[in-house]
């Protein structure tokens, strides 16, 4: 390889994972050439944001952008091409072709390398009336302001949210402030899957305190109503009334482009990709929601679609890209992912890291859990919430597998200390050993991860 | 050695570590016979909580006991005797002598093992006028009574706090809370020995919109007043008009019983221990703030007067004591310190651990500090205060040695991320590598940390 200062570098998708990698490979080789094809009209909305814009928490939807279009333009020096989609890709001519949404006019543009970031679409069940009026979902940018429209405008009095993960319980949690009463219908057992059964209940009980019904254990079967527009929704036995439904139930790779110009896929459809982001395809990078994952405790691929990931491998995408172009070793690595996550539902705090229990059985483990409850400060202490922590290990050798925190007033943040001694790979003992920060306003004197540790690690 | 279940474990202080001890060694073995020999008329209060007390914030100076001498009689069944001041250890003979502070009269009580947790006691700073009438120190749950009554009853118009620690801020914050107009004096140039200037600006800024006055860089030379009562303070230049002086200057182990055993005596005076709390008399342990520790990144003995490091080495004390006694192996040992204090002044958090950079320049390690500034949350969200984060590396290998926080609303919480990516001896790459968790009401997609280790690790 020889070395040289330009080429072009071209990014399919301008969110999290592309804008990542656009701005990484020109912040390091500016002598590039660095075009982003944005299918939208927008760039960088972090849609983590959304059920807070729906809720009017956040009031400016504006506020939801990381990027301005112009920074990204001017000070990034991006060639940030909106309104175009890219439609086929060649790895061999090492072409892009893509279409201009608003007059259908298609072009073709030629890469040194190319990175694909189309991130994920709402999976959509396959059940009768998920076309009507009033049925919608939450992931694009648009398509928050098309559910904060539409309450706005249609006031619906009723609501079913369709999936209990963390978007379910956001937009329950959003909803019930536009004062519209809500309904949660799920097919597993409680609320985000693989909750301790004992912290799923709290999950619950806060939920019901805010008058959401939740149905768990419940198929969503057929939404009906006149005219084309939602009035009610099916499942079990239950017929529930809704002038709006939201379907939740996950997402799924946006990797028909990648499968399309004969780029392997992996897990759950999701583009398989090597530590350093490169795909089957000489010179074809992706990251993001529609890519591969590692699994930081099974080293196994997985499909994790979040925040951080998405970034953090962009980043390493648009390193290694330009490096590529440029004739340099590529030598950024993606992080493993842990699958933490964190939300809230009103008051109550929730958060998980690592393996739950199902899992880690899955992998063949032999795992077991703990659950402590505990205060978030000392008791005597104005605001000291109770605290549950699960822990997750494997028995014989006490090492943790996975943690999940529930509790109020930022206390479940601490979940990446179970995050970081999963990166350690610690075991019970160590984590009990831990010189973990105490003052009254704080924690009690024996953080609740300490007090779970030790009582974990006498059942190890 | 042969096995036995009965023996007497006698243990000398009724606080943190020595009601750790008694509880852990009878819990393990209830064949043991545990006495407990405390000095004041109460057990197990909760001294970190007592600025809190003071200041009103906890109502009921009660609600400080974290075990209740009946519970710690009766459901724990430990001997507690209470106005019981231990005057003399005979390691040789394995008895001590102990006398009742309110008759005078003395006993001697033979054991098999016994345990010192005498605590620390505050350094009182030898200038004239320091026993003059208003001026106070807070340590005890006696001394802080003092303290409350003394501004209930006096109801003080001014007072000068001396010493901008940990128990300095917190008391200038509960003396503001009670209207008394506070000058805090320090001999150093900002609040909280070791903070960087950047953080600590942040402090004194918070300080000086409460109210308070900081005098920093200005030693406490005289106290004085009229007829043996406080009126006025002085140091370096000024006269501060004052009804009150908190004198809160540190503290030291309260090791003099051991030195008079002929106990070996180590940093600070405190009592020299092995990791299993032995000291260097036969069939002697010692632990808690009388006691050393073993700093967990220089490997050396430390003197850290803290909660949690008291309560666990007090634990490892209680069992390892009830093993010598029953002829086991003794199996326990003290986890290292990493001089972990989080604390809060008004509304501005306070978290530290591991090495201050003077401190690793003082071990002669090639440290270096990155500074930077960041939000609790993502930048829409309500509540995205600033977070300002500090982390001590090493030049060359990137090893973290040290970090600090100072923000609001909880976050600085997330210096146990520091503290076990310490504990794990972690470099700035694997620090800037984790999956920490991100939600908009919790943090921002690259957390705080995340965002000092990568701008770290590019000065490594």
């Amino acid at each position: 390889m020889s070395e040289k200062s330009s080429g072009r570098f071209v990014v399919i998708g301008g969110d999290a994972a592309g804008m990542s990698a656009a701005s990484q490979a020109k912040r390091r080789y500016p002598g590039l050439e660095v075009v982003v094809l944005e299918k939208d009209r927008y760039i960088s909305y972090a849609a983590c944001g959304m059920p807070y814009m729906v809720s009017g928490v956040v009031a400016d939807a504006e506020d939801l952008f990381a990027l301005r279009i112009e920074d990204a333009r001017g000070k990034r020096g991006l060639d940030v091409r909106l309104g175009q989609e890219a439609t086929a890709i060649d790895p061999a001519a090492k072409t892009v072709r893509y279409r201009d949404v608003s007059t259908g006019k298609e072009e073709t543009l030629s890469y040194d390398a190319c990175m694909i970031a189309t991130g994920a679409v709402p999976v959509i069940p396959p059940i009768p009336g998920v076309g009507y009026e009033g049925v919608l979902t939450l992931r694009s940018y648009g398509s928050g302001l098309v559910v904060r429209k539409f309450v706005d405008e249609h006031k619906p009095k009723s609501a079913v949210v369709v999936g209990a993960g963390l978007v379910g319980l956001e937009m329950a949690e959003a909803l019930t402030l536009r004062d519209v009463k809500t309904t949660v219908m799920e097919m597993a057992a409680g609320p985000i899957l693989g909750l301790a059964p004992e912290l799923s209940r709290v999950v619950e009980e806060e939920m019901a305190s805010h008058g959401v019904t939740l149905l768990m254990q419940t198929a969503l079967e057929r939404i009906d109503g006149p005219d084309g527009r939602v009035a009610e929704v099916q499942g079990g036995s239950e017929t529930i009334p809704a002038e709006l439904v939201l379907l939740s139930v996950g997402v799924r790779p946006a990797s028909d482009l990648a499968a399309d110009a004969g780029i392997e896929l992996g897990v759950h459809g999701a583009i398989r990709v090597d530590e350093k982001t490169a795909t089957s395809a000489q010179a074809v990078f992706s990251a993001g929601d529609c890519a591969e994952q590692v699994h930081g405790i099974t080293n196994e691929p997985v499909f994790i679609p979040q925040a951080l990931s998405a970034n953090r491998q962009g980043r390493v995408a648009g390193a290694n890209a330009a490096a590529l172009i440029v004739g340099k070793p590529m030598s950024e690595t993606n992080p493993p992912a842990y699958g933490t996550i964190i939300t809230k539902v009103f008051d109550t705090e929730i958060a998980l890291t690592g393996l739950t229990l199902q899992q880690a059985l899955d992998h063949g483990l032999d795992a077991a859990v703990t659950v402590i409850k505990s205060r978030s400060k000392a008791h005597y202490y104005p605001g000291a919430d109770p605290l549950h922590v699960a822990l997750v290990f494997e028995k014989g050798t006490g090492r943790l597998l996975g943690g999940q925190l529930v509790g109020k007033g930022g206390a479940v943040k601490r979940i990446d200390v179970l995050v970081t001694a999963l990166s350690a790979g610690f075991d019970l003992d160590r984590l009990s050993r831990l010189d973990l920060a105490y003052a009254p306003p704080f924690a009690p004197v024996w953080d609740p991860i300490l007090v779970a540790a030790n009582v974990a690690k006498k059942k190890v």
